[in-house]
């Protein structure tokens, strides 16, 4: 038996529904659908996305099994119209677009008026209009030249304007029938000289090459940019949609329109579009002529005396609204709707679930729900949990003029503007004398910590969405470019490099961490609001997700930003960023210098009343919620100074030699310090470092504690690869937690526990499980680790990985499901199994983005864990995940 | 019901055997499995190793059940020898002995004649002689003194000489029972001076502090280290011996010895011993007095004119003879006995399974399978493989005196000497000129490979027993010493610093590279030899194996030589290690430098017939063998060359300047070079590389074809670590093959997989196996990525975390089981499951690490391979395992 490659949409017969997106596209599905209703759309068939596959195993051929199937349909088409393809009297014809199955705008887009030809047009000018027939001849030649025969569509373009010049006319519509057909003439010998080839005659040749050229769109260069930017797999394939022409531009009872069934900036309920009489719809989009609006609510101030199709097609303008109404209950989302209308007949060309705004998406969501037209479950489904980041960040004003001199990568959403500085300490000093400043680096480094904070936004020309500058920047919520290849710092003169243009410290420029852009001077930015329906919203989420939403966070303000956020508790507050003060960075530094147990102590001991402030405030801010504080992880050379001067400085606190300075740096360098000297490996090497950052954590929780603040700590011990670290660090800090109880006469409740950031940690889940109250899956690392792949360093070539097709989507970004997901779904079975009172949750950069979220929903994580800004992100795509479950399970 | 803490063994009732050895210790299941075989051994009791557990548990005390249960049992051999604890007409004396699962010289070892004090020696003097009581007390006083009471042995030593000289006597045996009279009394006040406590005189007291003097001597220094040289837990506990005394020096019906029941050096089926009448065991070993041989057989030119045993108590000789036999048939190995004489009484204290040479050990597992003593496969498990390496280099003269000047880890085993050469160049010029060198570094690189190759041994600073110097040496059966941290290089001055003493270039030092010593001038060495029954008890060896054994191997000359010790492939042809070569070199540069696919294809070009004439040098000699070649492995910036001056003429050789050279440099830069930029990757992002290589791999193929020889050619492409990378490579691969076919009008066989070396890989091995042929694992890299442990920096923590108990054994000599073997276990079924065609081996370090090679054997791979110098070593080791199978399910 054959298989099936082609399936029909008609009043008649109708093979598939909206379901069947992967196999007709969205377009093509919901062609389907929307004829399965009732709704009156012109009849056609969909040549299915498996044919495109077969296309390309044919060696980019459309194989004759798929051709008799197409003609069979073209034939019970013919026969339900009374039209024919290609026949002369009465002419069927059609309009070609390719579908995947969701929307993609760098492929091919359609063809109209395919079956056209040097005969037909005469039987079409003789039955209704010469005007008419010849108009649509020349548009069809010039959309099949420019689409299917790769024309540059200029060169047409152009011959229609000489014409225009010629004839002494300045708009389309004053060309005679007479003028077209001349044009048509031209036309046909342009693309002769342009391809080599004859324009097609053969009505059956041109549909055959047209969905030929819709398959080979599928992969031109747009589309596979626009696949790799959104994530979607290149073997998909895409459908045609194989439609009856019906005209909008047949006469005055003719129109063509768009519509929306609500607002989508504002999302208001209202119903809202344009229109053109006479037209075909490209001529709405195009912009030649001014749109009309549909009814009063569409009213602009550029179309406000135009009249309204509702007043000039009232009839027809009623069948719309019934029908966008019943579009829209039974789609449950705002419907972005094509319609024609040709001899007073409505015809629907098409409905998608619409674009629109953030907050039009919330508003929409939160007034369907109230409608009655779906569930508060649905309604959670209707907003891209990543758009919600759009409503909390600063936004350039899109009316603005953008000069874009570079594009990295969006490592941090938000618009900033700034003067250029390179290095922590101006941007200090330039803030506090009242100056806006962004700090441009080759890379961030911890101790460029002091200038993040004081700038407006972050630039660096090395480094992916998982650097430093990007992980420090998101936590903040401060603006951040990374990896932008075109910058080139020179910290000695003070210049920058950006696209081949210098800048010089002081220098105005502007950053859209949301798309990566970088723009000369200070370009305009929106401020962000959030509105009563983002509340409601978010409560919905709140009551229907089952994972629980904490944030990281290391110093007291951060904290209550995140609350604010509506953070559950901290879930990772990383201890050596309070480090790098300048006041306490010389105490670490006299620790890695000193030269026995006795002279590391008493550098330590200088840090405890640090460490302990830091703890107290963070502790008052998540007053009753749980705080996961990391004790020391990166290697100890991280804490050296890098700058010659720097390292002098050093020298002369010390009471050292340049020299000596340098040995001890050469001293703890590594080939590979990812996977070197540092996490817990520093605990069980020098205990004394965690057992100071222990005992400043646990007087701190009872200092609280007696100032009447529910403290609820969570210690927590890094890069765990043995059962035997954890139980020998564990031993260390109750040695010391049992001391600061002694001598406080008080006890508070605390957790022991540990990063599950090795995959040796998660293979071996279970007996690391025996010593810890609870898990913390750090993804970054494990990511690192799993994949052998340093995220400092792929940059170089993650993207070729991604061009080619090796990765859907950075596994820095979103979890590897199927590698390090593994493992997470692995040691939470085995964790929890060996130790059912364990909690288990998220901290790495993967838990404020939704499939990684939904994706520890399903693995049966207790929490998630991510930057202040992203805890709306992450609380909405728990309640979706939640939501996705109920539905699929009904 | 109580615990059963303690077990007797006598001739009356006897608890447990040797299976017991967790339990009662190596010692005490031994005598408890004599004394069931009705072999004469004095009768006594063990105290469990749990005991010794409960001991640390109670806060290093011996709880009173232990304590009652130990007392019962005292009694019960009252009441069988009429003997007393602490009675002073007839009193029973007990040796005290620690005895864990495996023995353990670092413990505390023996306590002779307790029970004695000062009542007791009275009547002992009364009953049997005076001098001989007085000598057994001041003998318990010293030995008891020193390993109960800890204190110093020099210092009653040193009392006895003080009495020796006023007494004016020069052996001890001179001295007078008055003389030890009055010793003892000097002994009980210098005891009371150096520990402020009286020498205990009640009995029983002496036999719990000696018992908790036991326990406690598990945890003492030297036998934490032992346990850490040796891997063994410090879990394990030890147990006690408390075992009645039988004398040897009650007179001249009285004798102690030792003996082996075969030759220890040679393994020759002869009876070997030494003796000595009238003395306690430890005389025989301390070499006071010179022991006399039991036999014939046993003489030495330092004891030839000395009685036998033989000769002056036959009777007892032959039942000393009847005795071994019956415990060599026993124990089915050869013995290590102990033995005492009382009053013409044959007792035997102890038998073991004696220590042996490789040789002897060998020769014995040959003798005794032709004797019938043992099945084959007991016989391949009585030799340690790891010993085989001893019998493959040459090593040092143990006669020679040895001036040791550091030491660190053996990183490739065999002695060498040579001049001291800081730099490849230089070594290969004297070499040519006719000097032997030793190359001593910082650490090596791949630029150091002309060097590793003409040098007789190599010492580095830097670097783990599996660092670049580590991993070459042994391909090349080069002794070396990695990481020795003592030694400080100058490159500049040409010297280097070794335990704080200089030395230039071109001054002597020798390296035993088994045991990591470095030692000044040139030590005399022994060339290895293999015997006829090497060859024999290797054929048994491969008639017993289930796993293949190939080598690692990337020239003509180490293929073989791999072949010679029995290699049956290769499994790990490294194609980087030929580039190094001045020749190419220049040619992998300028491909480095190449500014665009052209230029890079033209440099590969130049590497066609280089790689080529490898190929076919390696084909010839693995006629018939599989020959897996491995795809450009390491990063780019490892060919690039660290020198200025080196770079100088890289940039001059290349047209360009220095700075645009550095430039590059920079660019290749990698945080963490082991996740960077390397494997597939360059694959992925250079086509060009791997495809050059292909080309090579099969023009050498089809020629070698041409010319007779069989090629089995394999292509592994590494680093792995999503199924599409292999995909797109392997279809890479395949239009270079078909092509070269086409060309060659010839086809041969070839086959394309992975290595495993991710745990990526690992874990999402099915969908990888359905594009491979085979798999290798990595296991280096596996370690590196699982534990996220940088092998060339985890040498500055790695030590103490072995002190620490972390590591039972380094990950990277032995497979970490848990961790890394999981991986690999999960690999292999999920592999074979999705290709049952697939062929599966392991060819990281591990390969010949016989532990490991036992796993792989579990774990169901097909073959190891590991470098040529172990080949015999992994045979062996696969034998045992299925020999060790085969004895457990029996």
């Amino acid at each position: 038996m054959s298989k099936k490659w082609v399936y029909v949409f008609s009043k008649e017969k109708t093979e598939g529904n909206r379901n069947d997106k992967n196999l007709l596209g969205g377009k093509g599905a919901n062609l389907a659908e929307m004829t399965a209703i009732g709704v009156p759309v012109p009849p056609g068939f969909t040549v299915s996305t498996e044919a495109c596959l077969n296309y390309y195993d044919a060696g980019e051929k459309i194989t004759d099994e798929i051709k008799d199937q197409a003609k069979e349909l073209i034939a019970f088409i013919e026969k339900n119209s009374g039209k024919k393809f290609g026949d002369v009297n009465n002419p069927l014809l059609f309009s070609v677009r390719s579908g995947a199955r969701v929307s993609m705008p760098g492929m091919m887009d359609t063809v109209l008026n395919l079956g056209l030809n040097d005969e037909v047009v005469e039987g079409l000018a003789t039955k209704f209009d010469a005007r008419f027939a010849w108009d649509s001849y020349r548009r069809f030649i010039q959309m099949y030249s420019n689409v299917v025969l790769n024309m540059d569509g200029e060169v047409l373009e152009h011959k229609l304007s000489e014409l225009k010049a010629a004839k002494k006319v300045t708009i389309d519509t004053e060309l005679t029938a007479d003028d077209l057909k001349e044009l048509v003439a031209t036309y046909k010998t342009t693309v002769k000289e342009a391809t080599g080839e004859l324009f097609p005659n053969e009505p059956i040749e041109q549909l055959w090459k047209a969905i030929g050229a819709v398959f080979a769109s599928w992969n031109n260069e747009r589309a596979m940019i626009y696949r790799q930017m959104h994530g979607y797999s290149h073997d998909w394939g895409t459908a045609v949609n194989i439609q009856s022409m019906v005209y909008g531009n047949m006469g005055d009872d003719c129109a063509t329109g768009v519509c929306f069934t609500r607002d989508p900036s504002t999302g208001d309920n209202r119903f809202f579009g344009e229109y053109l009489v006479n037209a075909q719809g490209e001529d709405v989009v195009a912009g030649i002529r001014t749109p009309q609006p549909i009814n009063n609510e569409s009213k602009t101030d550029g179309n406000r005396d135009l009249p309204t199709l509702q007043e000039i097609m009232p009839k027809c303008y009623d069948e719309l609204v019934t029908i966008y109404k019943k579009l829209e209950n039974h789609y449950q989302d705002m419907q972005d709707i094509e319609f024609t209308i040709e001899n007073g007949t409505l015809y629907l060309l098409q409905t998608r679930n619409g674009k629109r705004t953030a907050a039009a998406g919330i508003k929409i969501a939160v007034d369907m729900v109230s409608e009655g037209l779906c569930t508060k479950e649905e309604g959670l489904l209707k907003v891209d949990a990543n758009e919600l980041d759009k409503l909390l960040h600063p936004r350039l004003d899109p009316e603005a003029k953008k000069d874009i001199i570079g594009k990295g990568l969006p490592a941090s959403p938000g618009a900033a503007y700034g003067q250029i500085v390179f290095d922590a300490a101006t941007a200090v000093e330039w803030v506090e004398a009242g100056k806006e400043v962004l700090l441009v680096r080759m890379e961030t480094s911890p101790e460029d910590i002091t200038g993040m904070v004081a700038a407006n936004g972050i630039l660096t020309a090395r480094g992916g969405m998982t650097s430093h500058a990007a992980v420090v920047a998101r936590g903040m919520g401060t603006p951040c470019v990374s990896g932008c290849p075109t910058v080139l710092v020179n910290n000695k003169n003070k210049t920058v490099m950006i696209g081949g243009i210098e800048y010089k410290e002081g220098d105005a420029i502007t950053l859209d961490g949301g798309t990566g852009e970088v723009m000369a001077g200070k370009v305009p930015t929106i401020k962000a609001e959030i509105s009563g329906d983002f509340n409601t919203f978010m409560a919905w989420a709140d009551e229907t997700r089952r994972l629980k939403v904490r944030t990281n966070a290391d110093n007291p303000e951060d904290s209550a930003a995140a609350v604010g956020f509506g953070a559950e508790g901290i879930g990772l507050c990383r201890t050596e960023h309070m480090f790098f003060d300048p006041e306490r960075i010389l105490a670490i530094r006299e620790m890695i210098f000193a030269e026995n147990l006795s002279d590391r102590e008493s550098a330590l001991d200088k840090l405890v009343p640090f460490q302990k402030a830091d703890f107290l405030g963070i502790f008052k801010e998540m007053d009753g919620k749980p705080v996961n504080i990391r004790l020391l992880d990166p290697p100890l050379h991280e804490f050296l100074p890098h700058e010659k001067v720097d390292k002098e400085n050093l020298a002369k606190a010390l009471g050292k030699t340049l020299a000596e300075v340098e040995a001890r740096g050469d001293s703890l360098h590594e080939s590979n310090p990812m996977l070197g000297h540092r996490g817990c490996r520093l605990g069980v090497t020098y205990p004394e470092i965690y057992k100071m950052q222990v005992r400043a954590i646990i007087e701190a929780a009872v200092e609280s504690a007696n100032n009447g603040v529910n403290v609820i700590p969570e210690i927590m011990i890094p890069l765990v690869g043995l059962a035997s670290e954890l139980k020998t660090l564990r031993a260390d800090a109750e040695v010391v937690i049992a001391d600061v109880f002694k001598k406080a006469g008080k006890e508070v409740k605390y957790k022991i526990g540990t990063m599950i950031e090795l995959p040796r940690a998660a293979i071996t889940a279970g007996e690391i499980a025996k010593h810890a109250d609870f898990f913390s899956f750090g993804t970054n690392d494990l990511t690192q680790t799993t994949f052998g792949l340093s995220r400092d360093d792929a940059g170089k070539f993650l993207p070729e990985y991604v061009n080619k097709g090796h990765f859907l989507v950075d596994p820095f970004v979103s979890i590897d499901q199927d590698g390090v997901g593994f493992l997470i779904e692995h040691a939470t079975k085995y964790g929890k199994e060996s130790n059912s009172k364990m909690h288990i949750g998220i901290c790495g950069e993967h838990g404020g983005e939704p499939a990684s979220v939904e994706f520890c929903h399903r693995a049966g994580l207790d929490y998630v864990s991510c930057s202040p800004f992203r805890v709306p992100i992450a609380r909405l795509a728990a309640a979706q995940a939640v939501a996705r479950e109920k539905i699929n399970n009904k």
